[in-house]
């Protein structure tokens, strides 16, 4: 249903982004650099949580051996974050960096961007140009503009000026903390650009509304087809980051990792007391990879037709649940039963799906 | 930015639905409606949490008093939702419903929807045709189209029976728990009919999957200028799906109830305990209404650039805060004392703002 932008593919270590590509998902360390057990830990749970690219901070140069071990180490390709001092960027690059985010605006000169860009170039790997409300370029500040157009005027001058150079293994983002500046920059690139994106709101908030702000306006980008790779942000554990990414990607049937979960909102027709059912269920599917549709419902009114149209479902009511499989009712089970009767057809189901995999 | 599709303007109690009304927050209780007590208890938080329209379900006869006793003492417009039994629903335009929600599918004829639509009208409320994936019209159930185009159809055929009787005092919805369905089959409505249309992702999940859905299916609509009231369906307290809605309706720019908070994801840039500083500024920031921007941020990167653009904001670095207000740096203060400084200064613009007010 969704026509997806076409761009440039690069690589990230094993990873590749952009083309026809699948929309990566990625996140950031939020550990010391300078500890690499840490932050080795942390990428270990973000990967197993499903992230693909990990960026990690390197804000001075007592990160650099930090930063070394990490890349030695991570079973993720690692990016190097790179603000204000380009030699750390360069130094990055001899030290593992997969790939080096920087926002030239913030780089001092474009002789420095020029000598980074050497650097990536010697070292075969992708930089992104990473523009931000917050750190525009000097020369479109202080326009009068819509922030989006300074955004979009930022990114393209720096792209020219790295195309220019010979180097066409880049990555763009801009992003702002207004979803619809966001939303407007990202359209105006993918019409002039084309290198992939990396797309993003940033500084969106604590995890509600962060979540909230990030589905929006990723949500608009990705079934315009626009977004190569994704970064949620939130100021929270950075898993949630990945969980909420993934959780966009399968709203939008993009890409799904592991299994569906459909329940009902409770209302006053509801005569189960679904919302621990509900979570119980969330949390016991969430080790599964098999991509299994599942419906808890609470009542008659949608109940039936959500379950039947499930991989496995339960229509509940007035203390009992009818467990459906693929559209067939297969029993009546009492409420206090209804977690584990509906796992125990999940799990078979999850095993033979498995055993045909192989 | 968004450009609203134009649709005819209804009235729920003393709310406008449609036209240039702005887009109404609703919800549904969870309690049972024969304990009126219970269920106005939650019409009040509801009401706190910024809910304009509240629906509550008649799954049988002996709903009817406590519904008469709810709509009597409701602060917000009463929803009367009836699945099966239309008697219910002509029941329910006589103790006092605001407005009714049926899903004509299963009423069981159109003789019956017929009688439910003179009661309505003699009652002088709109109905709500609400068609759901899971309980289509039964004409359309098994045919081979995608599911939008299946709601699509139910939904039109409803309205034109309806509006051949003279009744225009309609209101729409088409739900599916896919978000590409439900977008799509909204596309589809509003090229198609002039009334207003509610929208929502149905059975959309626990919290966090149904927060994600609703986000990306409503922003996606939204961003297009489609809705005129809507529901976030979540498998929780039904006050998360008002602050949800608000959540999505703030993101896009299209209504705000209180304060905007931007803060910005950790990283291994930070030096302060960004995410409690940041959970307990939102906390606080809860119960205000004044519309200011509060910026809380973590390091040198775009924290001072987004804390300047913010009414009252803090760039943090090394335990230390830099407090801002309107771009002007007011004090440096220790990291302990960033949310009593930063919450005193954001009092103090309240303070000021509601007394400008006046």
């Amino acid at each position: 249903m969704i026509s997806r932008r076409q761009t440039r593919r690069v690589t990230v270590g094993a990873v590749a982004v952009g083309g026809d590509a699948p929309i990566a998902v990625q996140s950031m360390t939020n550990t010391d650099t300078r500890n690499p057990d840490a932050t080795l830990a942390q990428i270990a749970r973000l990967a197993d949580a499903g992230c693909e690219i990990v960026r990690v901070a390197i804000p001075h140069a007592d990160a650099l051996p930090g930063f070394a071990e990490i890349c030695a180490a991570s079973p993720l390709p690692v990016v190097a974050d790179i603000h204000f001092d380009h030699r750390l960027a360069i130094e990055a690059t001899r030290l593992g960096a997969a790939k080096l985010r920087i926002n030239p605006g913030n780089i001092g000169s474009l002789d420095r961007v020029d000598a980074v860009i050497e650097a990536a170039g010697a070292a075969g790997i992708p930089v992104r140009i990473g523009v931000n409300a917050g750190s525009l370029a000097t020369e479109y500040q202080d326009r009068d503009w819509p922030l989006a157009q300074k955004l979009f005027a930022s990114a393209v001058s720096y792209c020219e000026h790295i195309s220019g150079l010979g180097f066409e293994d880049i990555v763009v983002s801009a992003k702002a903390s207004s979803v619809n500046s966001t939303i407007e920059a990202y359209r105006l690139l993918t019409n002039e650009l084309p290198y992939p994106l990396h797309i993003g709101v940033t500084e969106a908030g604590t995890s509600l509304s962060g979540t909230v702000k990030s589905s929006v306006g990723l949500g608009v980008l990705l079934a315009e087809g626009i977004g190569d790779t994704l970064r949620v942000s939130l100021t929270a554990d950075p898993v949630e980051e990945v969980i909420v990414g993934w959780e966009i990607l399968s709203a939008l049937d993009i890409r799904r990792r592991g299994p569906e979960l459909v329940s009902c909102p409770t209302c006053g027709r509801c005569e189960v007391d679904m919302v621990p059912i509900a979570q119980e269920v969330e949390r016991r599917l969430r080790s599964m990879r098999t991509p299994v549709k599942v419906a808890v419902m609470g009542c008659a009114v949608n109940g039936p037709g959500e379950a039947r149209d499930a991989d496995v479902g339960v229509a509940s009511g007035r203390g009992v649940g009818l467990l459906f499989r693929r559209g067939e009712v297969i029993r009546k089970v009492p409420e206090a039963e209804i977690v584990d009767a509906l796992m125990a057809e999940v799990e078979a189901l999850d095993r033979e799906l498995r055993a045909a995999e192989k």
